[in-house]
């Protein structure tokens, strides 16, 4: 069994969507144990009739950790909360990863001083796994995609390590093509941060890395791993992500306001414009996950429905079942 | 007459793409008046028949500067280039704007050089404007989108100072919105480039400033200006851009497998489809334009088509019509 520790009490609407979204993973993956932290009572009430309740362990969590908290204050604090209580968990080992879509601040800093950090990288970065176009190579891994924003190329060293792991293991990729993001693909090209860090990923013989990388080249599958600083990872995850959004809800809107088409054929194509664009936006994405903690935390949405919850949750489970992390903490 | 001074021989297609381009818009701008620069007989070959020849003029250029050409020494040895020449123009009067799909570089160090900066501007910005999907709002000007990608905080300052007064002349906006790009909403996020910038923006009583803004946010015409350094604006773009084409072109594709829909059926769906991405795309974007020199000087992607350079002329159009500039030279 692969035991998760799932913050309920987390996200903007706590057990109706992590509790939910836990149980529709819970049916989908047998190997799969839940280990709900937070009020029983709105626990048990969310849980569904036909959930495998053999599979499922309520421990109660008396506080709860707010978005508007201070992260460190909230955890050295908030001891009885449902954040601190499930990364307890996995810190001890009765856990094997950690799920929440709570204060990202709070989870950053309660990994580090509660699980604590792998020695291989010396600031922790978060990773999304982002779609492309390519059928061969439908999936890259953006490191840093929101946390260390004030990243040194030294840094970025670090996560390409780790990172060409993470893809072999995650993505299938043999010898994982790992790309600087930047403005042109020339070598020269950039600020100083991306030259400095240019040339130190060019020196490192620990990876494959295939030089500069500019963002509307990558949609088209070229490169296993993105690697970047936190800022400018999150700039352009938005902006995709943002983008796609936009778009779906633009032509949904057009297509329902045609007078050409009727209503049959307006919800075939509904489901053509679903399937061909939701991947793109955030919806179908569980979430990202910290390189550098010793054991997979994942963070999502504070936003999350219950299918994006379900998502993370089986992150999670496959983060666990690729041990990289146990590879990693040897 | 608003005259143009026409880099031909610039871009991926020479006068195929950028005299078929110009005469286009010619056909719907009876105030606008063309300088073409480069071979006379290539120019002369594209020229459609049906074009207002009386609104033509062709400049013999012997050179033409390439795009693996290093900038500032093109732009000094060329000087019969197409560029330099259609430069000159506008730097004497003879012309009111420049246009051009040539080597960027070589575009602003001899928009520099020749035509010569602002005072109000220490180092010249790329300006782009970009699709929203409010009605009320359907445009913003991103500054910089690719120019000053080491920019300092006081630069954004300039950049607002200008962008706003750009904002009012060809948006029509009332006290326009400028919002600085970043990962967060709060006052305080940020990275140090951020931060710093804040501070001065908001100390400014040139303009409205109204805080930090997501990219996400910012399609949903939020905001008149958004103010970023060139990498960051670089990245955005690249981004969202990259990402509307790959949908649109994924989606067709989907479209025209699936067996569900009839043919008739198929193309008014691909009408509604272009209609609702093609401007997400930067299909229909003219290129973008430099903030800091002393007229309008407008770079167009190296691959335009005709519909795009098109757009780029109209753009030089409206800039010397909007008075911005000779406002700005006052």
């Amino acid at each position: 069994m692969i035991k998760i520790a799932i913050d309920c009490m987390g996200g903007d609407y706590g057990p109706e969507k992590t509790v939910v979204g836990s149980c529709l993973a819970l049916s989908e993956n047998e190997n799969l144990y839940c280990l709900f932290y937070g009020d029983p009572e709105k626990i048990e009430q969310a849980i569904p009739d036909s959930a495998d309740q053999s599979r499922i362990e309520i421990i109660t969590a008396e506080e709860k950790i707010n978005s508007e908290d201070h992260p460190l204050k909230a955890i050295r604090k908030k001891k009885n909360s449902s954040m601190v209580k499930a990364l307890n968990a996995v810190a001890d080992g009765s856990a094997d990863a950690f799920v929440s879509a709570g204060n990202s601040g709070a989870i950053f800093a309660g990994s580090l001083s509660i699980i604590g950090k792998l020695k291989e990288i010396k600031r922790p970065a978060s990773v999304t796994m982002l779609p492309t176009v390519s059928k061969t190579s439908p999936n890259y891994f953006l490191i840093d995609s929101g946390a260390n924003i004030a990243a040194k190329p030294e840094h970025l060293v670090q996560y390409g390590k780790l990172g060409s792991k993470l893809a072999e293991q995650m993505l299938g990729a043999e010898n994982p093509r790992i790309g600087l993001l930047n403005i042109g693909e020339e070598d020269s090209k950039g600020n100083d941060f991306t030259k400095e860090t240019f040339q130190l990923l060019s020196d490192s013989e620990d990876f494959n890395f295939t030089g500069n990388i500019e963002p509307h080249t990558l949609i088209n599958g070229t490169h296993d791993i993105i690697l970047t600083d936190g800022f400018t990872g999150n700039i352009m995850l938005k902006s995709m992500e943002g983008m796609a959004g936009s778009i779906l809800n633009e032509l949904l809107e057009n297509l329902n306001a045609s007078d050409d088409l009727n209503e049959d054929t307006i919800s075939t194509v509904e489901i053509l414009i679903h399937s061909s664009i939701r991947r793109y936006t955030n919806e179908d994405v569980g979430g990202g996950f910290i390189l550098g903690i010793k054991a997979p935390v994942i963070i999502t949405h504070g936003a999350a429905d219950t299918a994006m919850f379900k998502h993370s949750v089986e992150l999670a489970v496959s983060l666990k079942e690729s041990n990289i992390f146990s590879s990693l903490n040897e």
